[in-house]
Order: C-alpha cells, then sequence, then structure tokens
C-alpha cells in the first residue's frame, strides 16, 4: 500500500472514497474481485482462463497486492504440479456491494466502440437485450 | 480515455467494473465527485479549499479529465475576475450509488494510522464515535 494517493487518504472529509479506490486501483484489481465473488475459490489458472487478456506477470502481481491488503488468500497445496487456491477473505467479502455498484454503472452506463471506451447517461440496449417481438 | 485498462474493458465479463473504475483511477476524482455530491455546485475555489491537499495543477488535471467523460459541466461565467463553476451532469449524478458504496465501505474498514493506510475486517470505533456512558 505504498501508493501516493493513500499516504493523504483520511486527512480530510470524504477521503474513505479514495480509501477504498485505492485498494482497487491496480490494473484487474476490480475484475479479480469480481471473478472471486462470481466464482469462490479459484485456482490460479482458472484465473488464467477467465482473464485471457491480463499478462501471467501482471495477474501474479494484482493477486500479490490484493492478498498483501487482506482480501483475499492464497492456499499452495504441496501437490506436484503444484496447486494455489485464491479466495476472498471476509475482508474481501465485504467488498460486495461495492463490487455490485461499480458492476452495475459499468453495465448501465459504459459502451466500447471501436476499441474505446465511453460513458452514456441512457445505453441503447444490445441486439439481444431488445424485447423479442412475438409473430402474429 | 485513453488509459490502457480501458482499451480490453468489455472484451470479457466482468469489465463493466474495470469500466467504471476506469472513470475514477485518476487521482482525487473519487473525492472531487464527493464533493460534488455534498456541495451541489462548486466553484474551483471552493473545490481547492475542500481539497488543500491537492495541487492546483493536479486538481485542474483531475476535473478535466472528468469533464471529458461527460461527467462533470464546467460553467465560465464571464465576469472579472472569472468564475468557473463544476457541477455534475446526469451522468455524473448517476455515480451516487458508486460513490456511496465506496465512501461506506471505506469508513467502515480503513483506518489511517502514522500516516500508513491499512484495511481492517472490523474496525474500532474512533473515540468519538463510542456511545457515551451516562453519568450515574
Amino acid at each position: 500500500m505504498s501508493r501516493p494517493r493513500s499516504k493523504l487518504t483520511q486527512s480530510f472529509p470524504g477521503c474513505a472514497v479514495e480509501a477504498t479506490l485505492s485498494l482497487m486501483d491496480g490494473k484487474w484489481k476490480g475484475v479479480i474481485l469480481y471473478h472471486l465473488f462470481q466464482g469462490g475459490t479459484l485456482r490460479f489458472s482458472d484465473l488464467r482462463r477467465r482473464l485471457p487478456n491480463v499478462t501471467q506477470r501482471m495477474l501474479t502481481k494484482q493477486l500479490r497486492e490484493l492478498e498483501g491488503c487482506g482480501v483475499i488468500a492464497r492456499t499452495v497445496f504441496p501437490v506436484v504440479p503444484p496447486r494455489v487456491d485464491y479466495a476472498l477473505t471476509p475482508l474481501g467479502l465485504s467488498l460486495q456491494p461495492v463490487v455490485a455498484a461499480l458492476k452495475s454503472w459499468g453495465d448501465a452506463h459504459s459502451v466500447c466502440e471501436d476499441g474505446a471506451l465511453r460513458f452514456v447517461t441512457v445505453r441503447a440496449p444490445k441486439p439481444e437485450e431488445q424485447p423479442l417481438r412475438r409473430s402474429a
């Protein structure tokens, strides 16, 4: 937790917002937490499969930082080949409303077009979300 | 919105979480939004007063990025000295549940000791939060 933003957190009102963000502001931490909420205990290989665009090195780094904050627990099983499980701790589980709010807002207000992300007040429904018309 | 994390967002499940985080992952954006929720329309000088540890340059940069995402609106009044107001747009106002969840979790689970931020499952109440004892 050596990020500069953390150093000033809690020195003035509203900083609880920054404190929570400082926990998640590494790349992919939010999405790692999301998958641990979805999948429960996951092996490193499960996480790699769910996050195909994240390099192994980056995934390892983010998992270590989340472990360092006490949000996830890492369990190593002494087997061959080695097995490493990741799961949310009670502290991590307490983030459920935060991850849910981030997901819900992103679903409703973010649009990805031509590889660029933009935000909209009201998102047009995707084709598969449009209500089906009944044939007469 | 040229952050690398944004580029891959929405290419796999859970990325709505990252989309929302990408909007807030600049330094102090969360706390700027918090103060706009608290204070309504604020002048640049109001924001500077509420965020005394943020440099003018950094505050300007973060406000421009939030404006670029369509989350806040900047109004310039042609007066001397110049007056510039910032307010949440309808898109920004829609972030209320997100900012509330971030604040609530940070209040409950973050502790700042000796300038270092750490996270706890259950936070001990601060002295002013402890229930008052009645004198007998």
